[in-house]
């Protein structure tokens, strides 16, 4: 095969675009892919302070790259998840990514900072693993950028992720959370601007991306992740994709096309500070502080008196919980 | 494993209901789900004359014996496709269920009375074997139903076949075809009620169902069914609802419950007569006198004075096609 720009020797293979490509001119494409994502949904502007995302895996890593390569501000976050030797190692993976680009990267201990790690959580929390992991994972990325005075938090979310996501919230027609998935969440009442740069390529393409460019990055999955039902869904695409290649991009950019506007809903709820940390939420106490009280068997104290008249009892929607809880776990961890 | 219903030896089991059933009990919760359907969508009247779209295969023989059962007027109505001995097998088949139950079958041969075979025409015209078989059973159904004076078609579309295309219209987005669906089809200017009673009931239940009662029917598939896109989404669906029983009952249930509203649309096409049949169609002449002029190598006449002002070149969209062509055939051949 040759490559679709140059003609030299092909190195990757894009079978939905019918395309193959040289290192360089499949970095190139790989980049500019990202490009139009960040101009046709006003993700990034030049002078943003951009926090992304990182776990160590391709993904993230090939975003940060990318985003350092086109010029923006960008800063990593790492969250130690205390996932044993699986965290050690992604941090030390980014850790010296960070370090031979000069970048800097903030990093978040959730041990230290709020006293559990992951495994601990999925024991003892009534949630899964996988959600509780999601659920942290999105608030202390918010957090982290709100404390940093970050515009703009960006995850390594890619086309095979965003799919899978739809595709299960699609078979469940949970509207609201197929409403919500979007390249880009505005900001909003204390909750940072969220984009998905990465949207528009596959996994494969990460990985390719991230193997041209030398990225050393952590390979094997997270071992929490057996039986998550992103995982299933994926399967399920895959298998379509086999014989119908295109079929991940046509349904989730069909989506975003004509999908979208239908499920756009007029009444979005109003968001309210958490009565224990401040970090907006539907209820009186935020789905973070909930899971987090519960995994420490501790009782939820207001930090200060509450003007929310929200019930106690009230199991809220948070607003946090933007995408179904598996997903950003899936997404992060392989 | 023992009856739900009468703690006897199980010879069914419904993983999604977690439940299984004897002989007896499965033929009676069986018929209940289909009364269940037709009361719910207010499907049939007891004196409606009804027309069952049979093919010989499993689903729609068995949706016959219990509209009988039921105490419905159901008379059936085989297309004769042309495809070699597995239609000559189809209609014995389908003959002898009559014969044995004094039931009224009405046949129609497609070369015929319509001077093509399916063969053919999948390989003389520029559409899909299998979209081409679909379009002339929805126009042969509605055009039969109308001239015997039904009231109502009724196919034997099953829940993986519900589903099957539900999901294909769904990756593709397909808001059009999505808003379409549902178990009825209400009567409308010259479009004959259509409904699908066995839509909650999965392939697995109307084998089991038709194997109980002892039905003889074409367990082979079409041979022409080879590479049909339906059995993609079922292959995927089935791979889902392994791991997640329950899946594909819940993807179409809460379409129609929560999805639907959401893609109902105001602005329906007008429908006017074709210029050439008579039969209703958004353009001058419809797809179906397209479709067989092509195949016959005809150019199509208006068979009186159009009054509709349809340009010849639009390629207008049917609303006869009111699911992915691929439904029918899949539903009707295995």
């Amino acid at each position: 095969m040759k490559c679709r720009r140059c003609s030299a020797a092909a190195v990757v293979e894009v079978r939905r675009h019918n395309a193959a490509y040289c290192k360089d001119c499949f970095v190139h494409v790989f980049r500019g892919q990202v490009e139009r994502a960040i101009d046709r949904w006003d993700m990034l502007r030049r002078d943003d302070r951009i926090l992304v995302a990182v776990s160590g895996g391709k993904d993230s890593l090939a975003l940060w790259d990318v985003l350092l390569r086109l010029g923006y501000r960008a800063d990593g976050l790492y969250l130690g998840l205390g996932i044993g030797s699986y965290s050690d190692r992604s941090a030390r993976v980014t850790e010296a990514f960070a370090a031979e680009r000069g970048a800097t990267l903030v990093v978040v201990d959730l041990a230290e900072t709020y006293g559990y790690d992951i495994p601990t959580a999925g024991r003892k929390g009534s949630r899964s693993t996988c959600a509780v992991c999601g659920l942290s994972k999105r608030y202390v990325f918010n957090r982290a950028a709100l404390d940093g005075g970050y515009d703009v938090v960006a995850t390594g979310h890619n086309l095979d992720d965003e799919a899978a996501t739809l595709l299960g919230n699609t078979l469940r027609w949970q509207t609201e959370y197929i409403a919500r998935q979007s390249p880009v969440l505005p900001e909003k009442d204390g909750m940072v601007k969220k984009v998905k740069p990465l949207f528009r390529l596959s996994e494969l393409e990460t990985a390719a991306y991230a193997f041209l460019r030398g990225i050393d990055y952590v390979v094997e999955e997270c071992p929490l992740v057996g039986g998550n039902t992103q995982l299933r869904y994926k399967d399920a695409m895959n298998a379509i994709e086999a014989r119908s290649p295109g079929t991940k991009a046509q349904f989730l950019f069909g989506y975003l096309d004509r999908g979208a506007p239908l499920f756009r809903t007029a009444d979005e709820p109003a968001l309210a500070p958490c009565a224990s940390c401040g970090q907006p939420t539907t209820g009186r106490f935020c789905a973070f502080c909930r899971a987090r009280a519960q995994v420490l068997g501790e009782r939820l104290e207001p930090a200060r008196t509450a003007t929310d008249a929200g019930d106690d009892r009230q199991v809220a929607e948070e607003l946090a919980d933007e995408v179904l809880p598996a997903e950003l776990y899936g997404a992060e961890a392989h």
